[in-house]
């Protein structure tokens, strides 16, 4: 199956994103799917255009984690979205055919605007992402595109552009289906949402000690003030990062039972936590060194991914410009 | 002084479009201005998204009708908008900080969904044309916009895109001038806006007799039913085709006197018109049939001034993207 995701450059990437996004893309690339990955830079400015100093540098930091993660540039097509011109062409071509309704009705629009209070969002940009998002997808002739919830009516719009396309001017493009992942959830440090905004993040790239001192002050279930204070793992973060880290039976049974019954303290939770962090992002971080061992690394093999990501992509304009007797 | 302007490619170009725009940028090119004239075919979209069927056998004739008349490719730079793709990432650029109000308060948009009540304006690129014409003017850091009347808010958008992107991203655009032309109605042969649909436009190329055919049967001042009855130039299509196509002070007395007085008949004054049509028109008909002596001609053009127009785009991009911060 071709599959396409992307993920916005705007931070170091942390470990919410990888269990979000990261971790599933590698898991797909390892089931022999075709895999198209890429940095959406543009997507970024859509959200935070005036925010743009360390653009550059988090697109970077953001290739060079896919690649510390175990994407294989041998087996995917790992790009940046602002190399690939033709994205732009493409949303240009589609929001010839999507009428300003279908976007004013994206849930996530309205949602956004207003509890991003704080951003300027009244930008044309912002309105028209999911057009520019059509356009990424449509682009490789994607399949399947592994969204978490808030993401699905993304794609259902990109199957109505695509038809609506196609019934214009003549089949062109496939109906790419949602993959849904089911993402644990990953709160922040401080139990509120994980975000670069509140602090409350803890970077992929990292070391034991850090790591160490990112957890161990974690904010536990509030109920749980004393040591002798049973507590209740569905109201603990802690617990939310067990889950996603992949804690085993007996562990879980261990954490359960010595939480609730008060028979661990947190710090004792904490620990077996931290391990099994380590055991999963300690490939990671060495994976992080050994890039860096070679400082041409990360934009050789940008250019290369962006070779082959164009390649496919003048394809599909070709095609485009034909269906809609485009001169050039 | 850097002078830009284009035409859409909706049709075989017809004498209202010569006397509209072609004669001035003509006019602007033989007095040293350095021109960049361009077939706007993305624009074309805008409106007509679905008729696409011509748009490439149009785009050549618009291409072909600037060289007819006297455009002439060692002093302008005459190129295909689609064949610059950086006029759609400029235009995504500059999506993401314009706000959707600046669009929606355009005088043109409100008006021409009314008005044009058969077409499908609902679409987003209808509403984020001003935005891809920004980028049109910008990309090539125009000093001056040759636009009538209907368009002069168009420049004035782009004046305060080109402020808002100079204050959040650093000094880029100047801001360009509106060229205001005065450019004389031209109605159609039956006295309405002269337009395709109507079946009333007088092509560009063409012969004396068929010049004839379109001109003598012409509709004229409705109160002048017999030769006897006075008429009133104000109230007759031909007189705005006189004042057009530059009628001397000798004949244009002739006329009004002849006229007013019944001295005249419509035909002896249609035949004036002819004449002068001619002397006017001939050397484009001839240049049309020039420029058919070399058949790769036309695309020869088109391909160079596509590349002399993709090396100043280019350089204005290297700029934006250096200015945002992007990485390509």
């Amino acid at each position: 199956m071709r599959i396409l995701s992307g993920v916005r450059p705007t931070g170091k990437p942390h470990v919410g994103n990888y269990i979000g996004a990261l971790k599933n893309w590698k898991k797909l690339q390892e089931e022999g799917n075709e895999c198209f990955y890429f940095v959406a830079d543009w997507h970024a400015l859509t959200t935070a255009y005036s925010e743009t100093d360390e653009l550059k540098t988090f697109t970077r930091e953001v290739m060079r984690s896919f690649l510390a993660c175990g994407l294989n540039p041998e087996k995917s097509i790992l790009f940046v979205q602002s190399a690939i011109k033709e994205h732009s062409e493409l949303a240009l071509l589609f929001s010839m055919i999507v009428p300003i309704s279908w976007l004013e009705r994206v849930p996530t629009y309205k949602e956004m605007r207003q509890q991003l209070s704080d951003k300027d969002l009244s930008n044309a940009g912002f309105l028209l992402y999911p057009v520019l998002q059509a356009a990424d997808i449509l682009m490789y002739l994607a399949e399947g595109v592994p969204v978490g919830e808030d993401q699905t009516y993304h794609v259902e719009l990109t199957r109505e552009i695509a038809r609506r396309f196609n019934y214009i001017y003549g089949e062109t493009f496939p109906e790419p289906k949602t993959l849904l992942s089911i993402i644990p959830k990953l709160p922040g440090t401080d139990g509120r949402k994980m975000s670069k905004s509140y602090g409350n993040t803890i970077p992929l790239e990292n070391t034991l000690s850090n790591l160490e001192k990112s957890i161990l002050p974690m904010m536990t279930d509030p109920a749980r003030k004393r040591r002798t204070d049973p507590g209740n793992p569905e109201k603990c973060p802690v617990w939310d990062y067990h889950k996603a880290f992949e804690i085993n039976d007996e562990e879980s049974q261990w954490v359960i039972e010595g939480c609730t019954k008060a028979k661990i303290g947190c710090i004792d939770c904490k620990k077996l936590l931290i391990k099994n962090m380590k055991k999963e992002l300690e490939p990671i971080w060495i994976g992080y060194a050994k890039i860096d061992s070679d400082p041409h690394y990360v934009d050789d093999i940008m250019e290369e991914g962006n070779k082959r990501a164009r390649f496919v992509a003048q394809n599909t304009m070709n095609l485009v410009r034909e269906k809609m007797h485009l001169l050039f």
